[in-house]
């Protein structure tokens, strides 16, 4: 069985309920439990546990403390995770305060945009110009990087990235960005999805 | 054949490409020139438009105004959609002011907030206190909804939008909505997009 985008999401939303449920004072937990809370079926739980070979006891189910710690090591949640954003518009903007990131472990170490009356090297997450980009991407070793300039730009920032080092973009553009063999590539089309929820919702109400 | 949510977020995409070979001073547009802007075969950009009834000339493409008008009829966006939003924190208040949506004829009517000192009745899109969210959508017979809330509030949140006539919800709060038939739901959970991206940056560098 291979690891799939979907399954690792599913992890991530059990590990946001793991940690309500350890808030709780909850000491075991059932794949029951975390079924509701990621909206799946419960067998699909304990199949995306044992392909990272996580078996629970049938009985008494899982430990709280043993599972948030072993999906927090798939997910590489034991390091901390830095990230750097191109595009300091509104996306970017969200993104570089988005408490939900840091309660995580995501660290966005740097915002990059060629607008120079938007740098800001003292805020708490510096804001620096796009030309530095490349060099900082390197000397920080990071790994990660989110487009959030507009789609004429994506594609130029994108190059950038990839070579500097980054491996995996999450990409807000609305654009294709021609993409190699060992970069990943995740895109969120947020005028897409509304588009496609309004098609749907209109399809739906023609048919009655 | 039917529709699904990626062949609408593909026409999307050919309507973003489309405007911009308009603004170019194109006429005419063929399946080659879509694909490469959406990043698909041609051939799935014929096969799109075939499910629409949308033929082109082999030799001679499509027109570009007529595909236009096509595309948008179908995306129904002759009409201006508008949509809500609950939750006025980082990402709420980025979707108000996002410049994608407008462009595309997205109009955000209201964006609602339970922090009395984040109304603002008067701005260029009113934020309101969460109570009015019921009333608004009712009298404004708005369909489409997003929600932005932490994710403690979020069920609470949906309940209300379905109760007062919302069809189709865009969700990003990290946790999963307990839906029914008629209500379509998309979500969108940026934490988790993330550490599935970093999930397989850390997988391929492992493999090395």
């Amino acid at each position: 069985m291979t690891v799939n985008k979907n399954c690792i999401i599913r992890l991530s939303k059990y590990k946001n309920a793991l940690a309500k449920l350890k808030a709780l004072g909850f000491v075991k937990v059932f794949s029951d439990n975390l079924a509701d809370a990621a909206g799946v079926a419960s067998s699909l739980v304990r199949k995306d546990f044992s392909i990272f070979g996580i078996t629970g006891n049938k009985k008494g189910g899982y430990l709280v403390d043993e599972l948030i710690e072993k999906v927090n090591d798939i997910l590489g949640k034991n390091d901390i995770q830095k990230v750097v954003i191109a595009g300091a518009g509104n996306i970017g903007s969200a993104l570089m305060k988005y408490a939900g990131f840091e309660k995580e472990g995501l660290k966005v170490s740097a915002v990059f945009d060629s607008d120079p009356s938007k740098t800001d090297k003292n805020g708490p997450v510096p804001i620096l110009p796009i030309d530095s980009m490349k060099d900082y991407i390197k000397q920080n070793k990071i790994r990660i990087g989110i487009i959030c300039v507009p789609d004429v730009s994506a594609s130029g920032v994108f190059d950038i990235m990839v070579s500097s080092g980054i491996k995996g973009v999450l990409n807000f553009a609305p654009v294709s960005l021609k993409t190699q063999e060992d970069i990943i590539v995740e895109n969120v089309n947020l005028v897409g999805e509304l588009e496609s929820l309004i098609y749907f919702v209109n399809a739906s109400k023609k048919m009655k």
